[in-house]
């Protein structure tokens, strides 16, 4: 760990960030412009995420499968508006072992034509259906203002994509999914994230309706952390994926997708970390308590080790780790794991030996308001606890702090003024026009309508005209 | 399932092993030549194999990261070797966003060149050694003869690349993460491989040392199922990787990398499949039981299932699937799950309700000889039991066909012969020249030198002259 400090958040959000990442280990710049190396403690914490998914999407009957990475250049060309979307930011393969491709190879941008295709071989009939296939991958996409996590060339992700036998199936799956992306941004990550749909100008290119999880990000700017698209019979008129029904009729399939990806792991830096580093949700943690003895000389040494490693096979079923290195204080050592957003640190020094007893100092509540000291004998019950406690306070702490930066301007001047350090739930006509005003004068865009909906009518905050619904409008990542 | 007969691996072993892959839905061709898609029930499969390797990895010290896919052209020209080995192989990236590159980009075919660059950016200290990471991912080698699982442009791997700070210790690695590869080919995969040193020839491109696990499949050719590979300082040199030792002096590190791929599944189909297709291993097997029930009416029906559903909750700790398909016969299912490999199936019929007992047929052991009748009460340890059992007796199964299939040819002629049909053991002096002429006259290859060495020397085989070690020769995939 460097020693020079960390800019503060108040200082240079951005740098803060940046900086932030490569300290801690996080990820680092690849040779190759926008891309990322997701380094080991960066890489658990994806691993922790995926896991959290995982059990959710087997849960809801969904298995794993893997299509390749290239994709022929003309099947993106099979779906207009999904060729238009993604042209712009393709990875082309035009050599192949030395000779130039008859058709050249796009590095897939997201997989929705190539499952497609092998959709269409596979399913014959309605007792194919549903079929609700998830894979875990990287995709590339050619991005010219890049920044770790948030936006890179090559990303990790998972995409689900389904086919089924009708509409409302299909929905059903779509708003199940956002269910699912939502109750893990909420119960695992700690982010108290809206769902709703997105505006025609912000969904998902080949989609009939997308829906996201917006998350508020600790400069008040949002960040869509998942989506969940309806993309009706476009995609299955497209590859022909269709299937005889119960009457012995070819049908249409209805089909989704849905993705979530590393750029979770930047919500979870921007709506948890402080000026002091990472903090990061004890179900996610790569490590969740770090024991650091505190010994001056050998004598002292010889009472305490044996005590940590007693501590350390007792908290086997959590994921610690025992900070043992020879040459750093304990200070360094309490700051560096700050820095790196462990959940909880475990205090052991020769006063705790003698009195049978640990400090316990929270991640989340620096200083002595965060500290406990504990029976020994309660070691295992006391993280428990404190993990659970944690996890809640990093959830209510970005709950409030979201609530407090969500406004309801009463005009359009207000509205103008509130989107410079927060979010406005405004009324909002539907209209292009409206949303393409509100993004030149103030950079915010239309994150989501949200389910929930007061009810009623309004008038648009931009062009005054009768609403039915009112939309969540911030800045962005 | 189709129902046309599988063909037999004696009248057509390539046929019988494509029409099985397919037909078991375990991959599928993709649109793209030579690239495959890996279905649900591969993936399955692949996903328990990555959990024995990556478990194996992490007792080892080893911690997984993310690398990028792409690598520019001048990256891999660095190390003289290996760009000989790979530039035939590469697909290459020339397009981005839009726009010509300045420098293509390689699709990784494999990352000693990217991971060796960001080893020389974070590598400073003999502190920071030694660096123990594994990726988990895609590579793309543009092959011209492909075969699902064994060969394809797009390949899924885990690669390992260690750094260290002495030929000793980079050399211990190398023979530990083989033997790694041998203790899951043995004890998960239930393959009797055979752990050596790859040949001058035959080594990886950029590698002072290769060492290979090389197994037996069903038409005795050899398959090899995982690589570690000794580096020396040929990449710490071309990538500048270098620490400062404890007394100050810069010095380059020593290297190794070692992987294991999806061909591991190609491996298992066809060392363990028979002419009713294929048999998975307990331990790696997607399904590990299928229960399947049996009645012929209504009453039965509602006799029978609710044994069957309490029988599927009692082996809640085993990988088990109910095949409560409606519109099908029991005889028809029995083919089915015995075409899919599944290790242990159970029958509950009318008959079993009324005696409380359960029919158990090993996949291994077709007809009465492999069928037991346990106790319901006793389901659960007896399905433990039958699984060790099948495992165990796979490895033995696969080791005795093994060993009579490998032969000490007495000379050159016989040489000849036993390689149409085995692998021949035989002293070789380690010239090319011998390793060329055996290739062109019987179309085998030094597959290993055997760790095991019997000691003292002999003839080679080839030339008659004097031979220090004996080598396997097989005809290889």
């Amino acid at each position: 760990m460097s020693t020079e400090k960390l800019p503060t958040r108040a200082e240079n959000y951005s740098e803060w960030y940046n900086q932030l990442i490569q300290r801690t280990e996080l990820a680092d710049y690849a040779p190759v412009r926008g891309c990322m190396v997701v380094r080991p403690y960066g890489w658990a914490l994806w691993e922790n995420i995926q896991q959290g998914l995982d059990r959710r999407f087997k849960a809801t009957g969904h298995v794993n499968a893997a299509f390749p990475l290239f994709i022929p250049m003309s099947f993106l060309e099979k779906e207009k508006e999904h060729v238009k979307g993604f042209s712009p930011e393709l990875a082309v393969v035009t050599i192949g072992g030395g000779e130039k491709l008859e058709e050249p190879l796009v590095v897939r941008p997201t997989s929705e034509t190539i499952i497609g295709y092998m959709y269409s071989k596979w399913i014959k009939s309605y007792r194919d259906l549903p079929v609700l296939i998830n894979q875990w991958g990287n995709v590339v996409r050619w991005e010219m203002r890049t920044r770790l996590f948030l936006r890179t060339l090559e990303f990790y992700w998972q995409e689900g994509h389904t086919a089924h036998v009708s509409a409302k199936e299909a929905e059903e799956e779509t708003q199940r999914m956002l269910n699912v992306y939502a109750d893990f941004a909420m119960n695992d990550a700690a982010l108290p994230v809206i769902p709703g749909r997105k505006s025609e100008s912000e969904k998902f290119a080949g989609a009939i309706a997308s829906y996201s999880i917006e998350a508020m990000m600790g400069d008040t700017k949002a960040l869509q952390a998942g989506t969940s698209h309806f993309l009706g019979q476009n995609f299955a008129k497209a590859f022909d994926i269709q299937y005889l029904d119960e009457s012995n009729n070819q049908q249409f399939c209805w089909t989704t997708s849905w993705g979530m990806s590393t750029r979770m792991i930047g919500a979870i830096i921007m709506t948890h970390g402080d000026d002091q580093g990472l903090i990061l949700p004890p179900k996610l943690a790569p490590i969740q308590a770090v024991i650091v003895p505190i010994f001056k000389n050998d004598d002292e040494k010889s009472k305490v080790m044996p005590v940590v490693e007693r501590l350390f096979q007792e908290l086997k079923s959590f994921r610690v780790k025992v900070d043992d290195r020879e040459d750093l204080t304990p200070g360094f050592k309490f700051n560096d794991w700050e820095m790196r957003g462990v959940p909880l640190r475990i205090e052991v020094g020769p006063k705790d030996v003698e009195k049978d007893t640990v400090a316990l100092a929270r991640r989340d509540m620096p200083g002595k308001q965060g500290k406990s000291f504990v029976p020994q004998t309660q070691i295992d019950s006391q993280v428990a606890e404190t993990l659970i406690t944690i996890q809640a306070a990093l959830f209510d702490h970005a709950r409030t702090f979201r609530d407090a930066h969500i406004f309801d301007p009463k005009d359009y001047a207000e509205f103008q003024e509130v989107l410079q350090n927060g979010w406005a739930y405004s009324w909002w006509c539907g209209k292009k026009e409206c949303e393409a005003k509100v993004k030149e004068e103030t950079k915010a865009t239309t994150r989501c309508i949200p389910m929930d909906q007061p009810g009623g009518t309004g008038h648009c905050i931009v062009c005054g005209e009768e609403a039915k619904e009112k939309a969540y409008f911030a800045r962005a990542y």
